[in-house]
């Protein structure tokens, strides 16, 4: 399992509507082969500055599969009359979960 | 309940060191006022950037109780001689938890 950050800055005045549509397109991850996860986290230092955090089987399941499916298509069309630039992603594992409690 | 994202850059040849630098660190964050859950993200497309995942009931807890405490300055001891730059911080909310299957 790995997980895809993608940090998304939206237009001033769009959150509301970016949230509502992050909403919306959560469908389409979740039925998407290997999609195991999402949330939304929300920067309270840039509040316009948003982490979109998918957790996946394989990079390959977001960047191949998800990617050329109509799933993302969705996604797009939906999330991206909001963004302000085209959003920064990487993929990381979790190499030490040392506590919850 | 709140979340310190620290991205910190280690230096070539560090990584394993600094593993086990945060995993022996984390009694100092298990023990902070506030503290909830701590994890370790680490970059697949760049090895040398993680990511310190700390939860916290406030922003204060880590900025204010935590920075101004002896667990603080432990875990710079421990893991700060392998960080190639000063670590980026920002926290974050969680906004949406769409789901996890």
């Amino acid at each position: 399992m790995i997980y895809e950050i993608a940090e998304i800055d939206v237009l001033e005045g769009h959150a509301e509507a970016f949230e509502a549509a992050v909403a919306e397109a959560s469908a389409q991850f979740k039925a998407a082969r290997g999609c195991h996860s999402m949330r939304l986290e929300r920067s309270i230092e840039h509040p316009l500055r948003y982490r979109l955090v998918v957790g996946w089987a394989t990079v390959e399941d977001h960047t191949v599969h998800f990617r050329e499916s109509e799933g993302f298509r969705i996604w797009r069309a939906l999330a991206g009359p909001h963004f302000a630039s085209p959003p920064r992603v990487e993929h990381v594992t979790v190499v030490l979960s040392a506590f919850e409690q």
